[in-house]
């Protein structure tokens, strides 16, 4: 491609090194990525070598050869993940020493026409195998940082009708933008923008509703919120005050609901990429917290076998908060990617929660819920309202028309 | 390519599969390759779901990335490898659960532009960190396998006067010829060189040589063999009598010397590619057993370095005979790879011994050398006589102008 394009993409790796990871003197880093971002492996290589790190480890997925075990393998191989490397991985991620960058590039709906039996097996031992490395991860042991890189099989599905050069280059200027990378100074522009995301954060700490009430386009839905519950967003601090900006990009604010204390309907207004399947008009309903009816235009099947893939799967781990004039969001396109799309509007997680959500000295912890999964679904929209909900009954405007008003 | 290179292709990735690494039903397959030689890794991947195979874990190298750590890499960088990462993978090849393939295609001389200081202190930091790794392989506790694939970067080295196509071109003929993809039937092909490659090794093993004197071309060189010494060729056989062939292609068959009882002159016949740099005319003397003098027309400083890597590494860990009419040597190419370059001729190699080459029950393991390193280094030539010389003082010609007439 481009000069400009190789300008932007080392802009792209030095913004993951030095700001998004903050990689340290002396930590190894972890890389894992699609085979198609070699690319962008390679000048971040080269960036945390510059930055001190003492080994990059690359490790590479690749579309073929996940293919390759859904056409090929036998019923034990869809029911078997290497835990072995995912226990060792999550180990040495506890100790710090290592940092960790995932490139988000996933082509979506690659196991589309696959088994969805077989797909949903092969996500619950993945996701089993994994736990002790996802542990790591959001346990806030590592520094951590996850960026974009446009794969072919990742523009051709978001741009389906362009030709494969101008879906990717079309996609790409979307992710320059979402990262701030076509501006001059990315790191300055994404302190801006955490200093807005801090403002919210604060706000809402500070008003520590019991549930938030999203109404508008069909959702009515009261999310209870866990006692003690903490708002994160941005940045985030580890160990002796390393900070590292996880997300890139991020426009979210997000806490812990109550895993007992969701009711009402969510209309999901994205269509979800769950285990490999695109799911399309997915329609939920909470009782006591649990989501007790699933129905989709398309994927229900997937949807209701990863909803079910352990208790906790049908009960919500997170809920965000993201203005509907957020630059993914203004964009109006659909990323068919988590990493943008729940930057593009206000989301619930099902599944595990984050303990980070509560705050310190918290001892009751039957709010949090636990799982093998965690899923972000869109339910934010340019008529969504959030009503915050105090103890005393009280409502409070949190957002109104999809914009915040706190 | 043609369509004929990817019947051949899928050819290599059968009889690496089938033959080679004999994967068995339930054995997951853990994978080290370049990055270059994704087309092969994904045609294997799906031969091992084929066959059984549980899980496929694919681990890239890639030569920028690699050379990103020489140019920008700390100090500290030079001297670190994550010793966790083959302390869990040597854990879990021992377990003989995971077999085990390594694409061979490397770069040779990659690091030839690089300070040979840092070159040799980075490649110590990976031989103490990787010792698990490679004692796993190297002790039988698990089926494994190592193939070629052509790497531009390789082709580009071996016939560096012709354009890049032309030189992959030409080096795949060699590839596919050496690894009798080019047969319509290559197990039958290898079954049929394993026979012969058994019959040599029967045959010394009924000798029980005390020492192999070689002689010819500038080397005089006495190799005493180990007490209890066993020769090994052609395949191998692994706990409940899975049999696997380590390499392909293979043409020797090998031994222990004893550590303390080289003595002499070797004249190296082909260059060496020591520690990613090309070592040419290598001269070394030998005094019970040690290296005591080391010369080179160039790369001198890196071979004297590596092979003061630690006490063993300048003392003999294996000696292995190859008829030098082997389709590897009558193609007169130096391939700069040892995979084939050491089944071009007779060899030596300096650094660790291999315990299988013991017979069971021997106890007194004082002959068998030990090191971080291991590294083949040739003196075949179509003039070299080897003669065996048994514990009465008698000789026995075992080759002669560089053919077997044992």
């Amino acid at each position: 491609m481009t000069d400009d394009f190789q300008t932007k993409l080392r802009k792209l790796a030095e913004l993951s090194v030095r700001f998004g990871l903050n990689i340290q003197p002396g930590q190894e880093l972890f890389i894992s990525a699609p085979t198609a971002a070699l690319q962008l492996v390679r000048l971040i290589s080269e960036e945390a070598y510059k930055a001190g790190a003492t080994a990059v480890i690359p490790f590479f997925a690749d579309d073929e050869i996940t293919l390759a075990k859904f056409r090929s393998g036998s019923e034990a191989a869809i029911d078997h993940a290497p835990a072995w490397l995912f226990e060792a991985l999550g180990a040495q991620l506890k100790t710090g020493k290592t940092a960790r960058l995932a490139i988000a590039g996933d082509t979506p709906g690659l196991l589309a026409d696959q088994d969805p039996g077989r797909v949903a097996r092969a996500s619950r031992a993945q996701s089993t195998a994994s736990r002790p490395f996802l542990d790591a991860i959001v346990g806030n042991h590592t520094n951590w940082n996850i960026v974009p890189f446009v794969t072919p099989g990742w523009a051709a599905k978001v741009f389906a009708d362009d030709a494969p050069d101008a879906a990717e280059a079309r996609l790409w200027r979307h992710v320059f933008r979402a990262t701030r990378v076509d501006q001059p100074d990315p790191v300055a522009a994404w302190r801006e923008n955490f200093a807005e995301l801090y403002r919210r954060r604060d706000a809402l700490n500070a008003a520590d509703f019991s549930a938030l009430h999203f109404t508008g386009g069909g959702t009515d839905l009261t999310v209870g919120l866990a006692a003690g519950h903490r708002w994160i967003g941005g940045g985030m601090t580890r160990g002796a005050g390393i900070e590292y900006a996880p997300n890139l990009p991020t426009e979210e604010v997000f806490t812990m609901p109550d895993r007992n204390r969701t009711e009402g309907r969510a209309v999901f207004t994205k269509p979800a990429a769950i285990a490999g399947t695109i799911v399309e008009g997915l329609v939920v309903e909470f009782s006591d917290g649990k989501a007790t009816r699933i129905s989709a235009d398309s994927g229900e099947e997937v949807a209701r076998q990863y909803f079910t893939t352990d208790e906790g799967a049908s009960r919500l781990g997170e809920v965000a908060l993201v203005s509907n004039s957020s630059p993914i969001a203004a964009s109006g396109t659909l990323f068919l990617n988590t990493l943008f799309d729940e930057n593009a509007g206000c989301h619930i997680a099902f599944g595990n929660a984050y303990e980070m959500n509560l705050r310190e000295g918290v001892k009751d912890k039957a709010a949090m819920n636990k799982s093998q999964i965690h899923h972000d679904c869109m339910i934010g929209h340019a008529a969504l309202d959030v009503t915050g909900m105090d103890r005393q009954g009280r409502q409070v405007p949190v957002m109104r028309g999809g914009e915040f008003v706190i």
